[in-house]
């Protein structure tokens, strides 16, 4: 169809949806500090392709579920990624100055509050969550559903597992099984968590959520693969921020066990898993997710 | 009756079932860095009366409910109790060594892994109150309402709200009123969520919830207040933390703009009127609830 939105676009325009979402989601009559409400809205605006909260839409329109009803819980999985970014970024972890070219939210507003901040993200995106089921017809099974997944996959065993399994790796990783666990964990689980929570939302089988799944690993292990390599070889502009920075830190990445060719035919493999997966699990509409898995995993950006 | 247990005692032994369970909250066999768990459980395990979840226990006993199905809700009261106590003890936020005699989190595990362990402690404070659904048969609607009001109590306008003015305060608060938002938020919210979550569990009318809400305020409140009396006058042992370490930091405290004297008066009003409030609303067996105002704002510890 001529008319059909390129993947490129149709993430600009999920994009755009989103952000217009997010900018209410902080209800203005709530009393909160100005500063910490400040705070919290400049991350959670601080940009980004909103590739989490696309990939729920995008589950969605693949079993042809309503994609409003779902906007609450995608705004949610966005507030996790950004508190995990802003506490990530603080002097007592990465201690990053710069984040998609902007300064960190902690160069901004300190320390203290960048912590808060954080904190509120983290439990509004379960406030969030609750309103596809007070603003919708979305029954209360699925929303507790999808809390508890989203609890365990942002959790101790999940990305907030994965971020503390990298804090540690820091003082030597020796195994590409410790990466991976790494990788799994900081960024594949919240992936994960977009393609269940889409599945939930629009009532997949419990096939599909299996293959949704499945999907989530394979093309979450792929990206942050991805992201190793660009490290090493991307252009500084266009991903925003110095490259080499981890091999100046001397972390270990990907490459580094295997080589940027052995790294990059794993990225071809997993896409194709993931993919598959979909494939075989019979969804009335999955091209964006097809489409997504291949945009993500190949990005130069 | 001879053999009733004086509310100290019932405190302590509700305390011990709590502890039994929080030693049970994450699952053994979840995949957790190790030191991240140590984390975790250190400060879950490190003492403290256990008052909010025993709140949540005497409501539902109030409404003549189960117990049993609340404990899974009465463990995330303080889970998220202890988060919020790892992250203010940081260095970027108030800076303290000890608390309750014992070394914070971060002294002994770092900055990095307090941190974390705050987060996995509030993600996991969600997982917990999903479990009073799995494994009892308190209906989803009751779940996804205590997690709509614990995200509101605990977040950006509740209790990190309360905090973040907090931060901001100790530049300067000239108002009592903005002492009073500080109290409110930094202690009474999580009372009033313990309350209205007990009510929840054990099916509390409207007319009753609102009692507990009323309730909550005010002993909130008035334990607050208690607090910053004991701080400028307590005795040094009992507390576990040096007294007066308000007034060093040249923290503002109610007496500082009232005297101690109509301080200790505010806080009998507030505790009647708690306390009558709950008279007020026909609870089938309301005298733990009613004892145990008195008791958390006569406390000298």
């Amino acid at each position: 169809m001529s008319t059909e939105l390129t993947i490129k676009q149709y993430i600009e325009e999920k994009a755009a949806r989103i952000e217009a979402e997010l900018m209410e989601s902080l209800p203005a009559i709530w009393s909160i500090p100005d500063t910490l409400r400040e705070s919290m809205m400049y991350s959670l605006m601080a940009g980004g392709k909103r590739l989490r909260p696309t990939l729920v839409l995008a589950t969605v329109e693949a079993l042809r579920g309503s994609t409003e009803a779902a906007m609450p819980v995608a705004c949610a999985i966005e507030m996790i990624h950004t508190y995990s970014l802003i506490h990530d970024d603080l002097p007592a972890m990465d201690n990053d100055d710069y984040r998609r070219g902007k300064l960190t939210n902690h160069k901004i507003y300190g320390d203290a509050m960048a912590i808060l901040a954080g904190d509120a993200l983290l439990t509004h995106a379960f406030y969030s969550i609750v309103q596809s089921f007070r603003a919708y017809e979305v029954p209360a099974e699925q929303i507790v559903e999808i809390i508890e997944d989203l609890s365990k996959l942002a959790g101790a065993s999940g990305m907030v597992g994965g971020q503390a399994a990298d804090m540690q790796g820091e003082q030597g990783i020796t195994k590409l099984e410790e990466l991976e666990y790494i990788h799994i964990h900081k960024t594949s689980d919240l992936v994960v968590f977009s393609l269940k929570a889409g599945g939930h939302l629009a009532g997949a089988t419990p096939k599909q959520l299996q293959a949704l799944e499945k999907y989530g690993y394979h093309i979450g292990l792929a990206f942050q693969i991805q992201d190793d390599i660009l490290d090493l070889i991307g252009d500084e502009k266009k991903i925003g921020k110095p490259v080499k920075s981890d091999e100046k830190q001397q972390k270990v990445t990907y490459p580094y066990f295997v080589g940027i060719e052995a790294s990059q035919e794993k990225i071809r493999q997993l896409t194709e898993q993931g993919k598959q997966a979909i494939v075989n699990a019979h969804f009335p509409n999955p091209d964006r997710l097809l489409q997504l898995a291949d945009y993500l995993t190949k990005r130069d950006h």
